[in-house]
């Protein structure tokens, strides 16, 4: 049980929209991850999705209409709804809380799905 | 589904030690506080909690060493663990992750006890 300083876990990792695990609570996971340019629309069936924006500015797409996400703030995405994050800025540091058992393009099976996630 | 700007809904209120609803996600809400001073000393039998500071520095006191988590910086305290939160600075802010079944004083029966949150 140790103090987490999110932007030193940040600078141990460049690759861009490969979530980290930084920790674990109630089922779910706290996760860490860089945005740069846009990813993929998808939705999850089973999980909210929290995205707090620690650094930069990201574009979250919704069908009915963009939210924009700077440092300090965040977005819940309920489960079903559709959404496609995009950098808005060069790069975007972002907290996530999410079930474990989220996978990160949710029901899109895509190049960049990620099935095993690194602690770090 | 609206992005939360952390710091404006900390203006919305003064009290210290009352935790704001500000989002639900996955059975958990997100909640805001403000701390002043030192809390007591409690646990959650079956809640993790997550502490993150957005500004000021907290001191998380625990049986086996105090953590020192400043703005920027989180801890988990998983449940059955004894805590006490304390404002290292004059006043700390802070947003928790946590299941909508915790009780800000846990297992202690306290004059801070509170069983019915705000939502802001």
């Amino acid at each position: 049980m140790k103090t987490i300083n999110i932007a030193d876990k940040h600078k141990l990792f460049d690759e861009a929209w490969t979530p980290k695990i930084v920790g674990d609570l109630n089922g779910s996971q706290v996760k860490l991850a860089k945005f740069r340019g846009e990813f993929a629309w998808h939705a999850h069936e089973n999980e909210d999705e929290f995205f707090l924006v620690t650094k930069g500015t990201m574009r979250m797409r919704l069908r009915d209409g963009d939210q924009i996400v700077g440092s300090g703030e965040f977005i819940i995405v309920p489960r079903g709804v559709e959404h496609c994050p995009v950098a808005e800025s060069d790069e975007v540091h972002v907290m996530m809380v999410e079930p474990a058992s989220t996978v990160n393009t949710g029901d899109l099976d895509d190049a960049r799905t990620l099935t095993d996630l690194e602690r770090i």
